[in-house]
């Protein structure tokens, strides 16, 4: 991949400017499961990912967690460089759901160039832009929709990612995806399973009657 | 009130920029209640309040309601400008809450700037930022804090803005705020009034114990 692939506006900077981010540029690979910026203590810098999954969620003070959107090959993760932007005011937290390959831009090479680049800045303001729109989604879902309603779309998601009806997840982690209990993704499992839309077994959850899960989901 | 007070870079702008904003400036009156913005249809311009009070929500399908946040003196108002955005997948209405002076700059004229000025836009992220920030901090209470806690939250910050412990609104009000049903409300404030935290009155509600309140809202 290119550094246009992430940055459409690359021909609207200068070479200077292009060079220092070409210059700075730290290749990271990263396992499944790991944590790579946890709140505002973290500013490693923007990630580029190349290939693999991110995941960005919030915790409670408790422990629950519910995930806010995936970021995949091509994204820009903007959060793991927040301090850079006063305003933002919250803890994100990114995890690699998948073993992922990605560049790292330093913060301050970065804020260096958004300082004087009108194109970054205003391409900045538009991946912040997206990221609101999936957090304003999210917002929706929680405020207007009941939960198994929320368990069929997470469900169907899962599937499109993975490009498979069975899918290796545990009650739990559904769970953490949506900011709920365990006991409440088992019951609704449960429920639908009854219905005939899933098959359950130990760790996976098998999709078996995509057009009603969607039918349950988007309506 | 200057330009500067909501424009802190003001003087990072060049005097072209500067005085195409100060020419395209709009001065509107608006009355408590009017609908300023609704959706992505409209997109009149930044909004710089300059007295009185405005709130952004969101409507569900059904026409439930809940508020995002709110907008004072000195602040601006992005959203209503958001067809610059393109990454801006969400509707948000914006509405009068009280008698409002305003200013207006019109979408095209701000945009134009945008494109050319990285201060302009390197602010005009702080304001995204900001408001990204007020709907997490609305996302984690919805998330993760019961419904009387919010009701508290919420008369404790009415009473805080109305400088008094007597708020003039209705349930259906505060329903619209949280995002809930009017019923839930009634039975919260009940349940409040019992504790000799408030006391309700036709169209009052009026706070007796706003430490107890604290406790229970901020815990």
């Amino acid at each position: 991949m290119e550094i246009q692939d992430w940055f459409p506006i690359w021909n609207e900077l200068t070479e200077e400017q292009r060079d220092r981010i070409q210059n700075s540029l730290i290749r990271r690979q990263i396992g499944a499961g790991t944590v790579i910026h946890s709140g505002s203590a973290d500013c490693a810098g923007l990630l580029l990912v190349e290939s693999g999954q991110l995941r960005a969620y919030i915790l409670s003070d408790g422990g629950r967690e519910i995930t806010l959107y995936r970021l995949f090959a091509r994204d820009i993760c903007l959060f793991s460089a927040s301090c850079m932007l006063r305003s933002v005011q919250f803890d994100v937290t990114i995890q690699a759901e998948k073993d992922t390959e990605l560049w790292v831009i330093p913060t301050k090479n970065y804020q260096r160039i958004l300082a004087q680049s009108a194109p970054l800045s205003n391409y900045t303001n538009e991946i912040m832009a997206a990221r609101f729109s999936e957090v304003m989604w999210l917002l929706e879902q929680v405020m207007w929709k009941s939960m198994d309603r929320r368990v069929a779309d997470f469900l169907l998601e899962e599937a499109a990612i993975e490009g498979g009806n069975r899918l290796s997840i545990t009650h739990e982690a559904i769970a953490n995806h949506l900011g709920t209990h365990r006991e409440v993704i088992t019951r609704m499992l449960r429920y639908l399973q009854g219905e005939g839309m899933v098959r359950l077994s130990r760790g996976t959850v098998e999709l078996l009657d995509q057009k009603r899960l969607k039918e349950l989901g988007y309506t």
